[in-house]
């Protein structure tokens, strides 16, 4: 006999999730049935705000529950340096690490071809108006930091990036590559060593 | 800057969930923010739904959503046999091994005076008043399996029960300690073997 449709409605939805299977999901569940009416309550308070309050910056492309976000309308961010990101998650990673203090642009996604996703499934587009406009208006960006990751995807989607923006008068970097803090060399693949060759730098300061 | 209020919400709400910690509840809530609506809203549904519509059976204190729940309330099951479990999720583990037809009593817990969990928490005297109530009736239980864990809090439950059930005329049996499937003397540790050679029986058939 299954148990109570309610439950295994429960089960199902949280299935879905990412990383969690029929198991762990009836293991949430039945946590969930063991704990205060509250808690669960807050919890779909909480899926359904995230949902219906929140929506796309119309700057940054980054999530927010204003137009334009915080980030975006903050004085005190640079705002002549744009940091170019696959996706939220990617900006979170680099604003909690507190070491950059410019804007954002959010591309949601890479170029993926084999998956159907071309240039004008992303914002890229957006990226390029972004930067005219501010040329146009005399507050010029100084400095397009595409910060994408070391998926093969993510490299086609630098390169494809970098030829859109080849003719702004505008200083284009990108994140090194090389090896991370920590790794022996003995372990590091052919193609890490191989940019952490491309990108090895003077060891000595300048005098 | 932090990202907005909603996405902390639910951050916030889906970390209390056992076995998710702040980045894997990040990971969620951002996938929940890409999926459709939808998606949310029916979580968010079945969430409110299991805590208002989900209670214990009167009978076996199972989770179920009519009173006595469907088991209980069947005709077809062996109402001769009560099995104790700890759980509903043990319930479910012996119920979906189809191995067993009888009917179930859910304690709710094992004893555990370090964290304060004595006999009145469970479900036991209310065992011993089914058991009563169907002898007076008429209808009296055949058997009795205490089907707990092999955890040293189940152990001591298993006692408890024993001795409060002494005086019944009722057969009172336990699951089998011993060898898992598959596992091999050399890897066993001592107290499994010491119960599986307790356990141990005739290994020729009868002739």
């Amino acid at each position: 006999m299954r148990h109570p449709k309610q439950i295994s409605d429960l089960v199902n939805c949280l299935a879905k999730l990412p990383g969690l299977g029929p198991k762990s999901a009836t293991r949430l569940a039945l946590y969930i049935l063991k704990r205060p009416a509250d808690e669960a309550r807050s919890l779909a308070k909480a899926l359904v705000a995230v949902k219906e309050e929140i929506h796309f910056c119309s700057l940054c492309h980054d999530y927010t529950d204003q137009d334009p976000c915080p980030r975006c309308a903050d004085p005190k961010r640079d705002r002549a340096q744009i940091c170019v990101v696959e996706s939220p998650a990617d900006l979170m990673v680099i604003e909690s690490s507190g070491l950059y203090r410019g804007l954002y642009h959010v591309l949601g996604g890479v170029l993926n071809p084999l998956n159907g996703i071309g240039p004008e499934d992303l914002n890229a587009q957006d990226l390029l108006d972004r930067l005219q406009k501010a040329l146009d208006a005399g507050e010029p960006i100084r400095e397009v930091l595409l910060a994408t990751g070391g998926s093969p995807e993510a490299e086609s989607t630098l390169s494809y990036l970098l030829d859109r923006l080849r003719d702004f008068p505008v200083q284009i970097t990108r994140l090194a590559r090389g090896l991370p803090v920590g790794m022996d060399l003995e372990y590091v693949d052919g193609n890490t060593l191989k940019q952490a060759l491309e990108f090895r730098r003077e060891a000595r300061e300048p005098l």
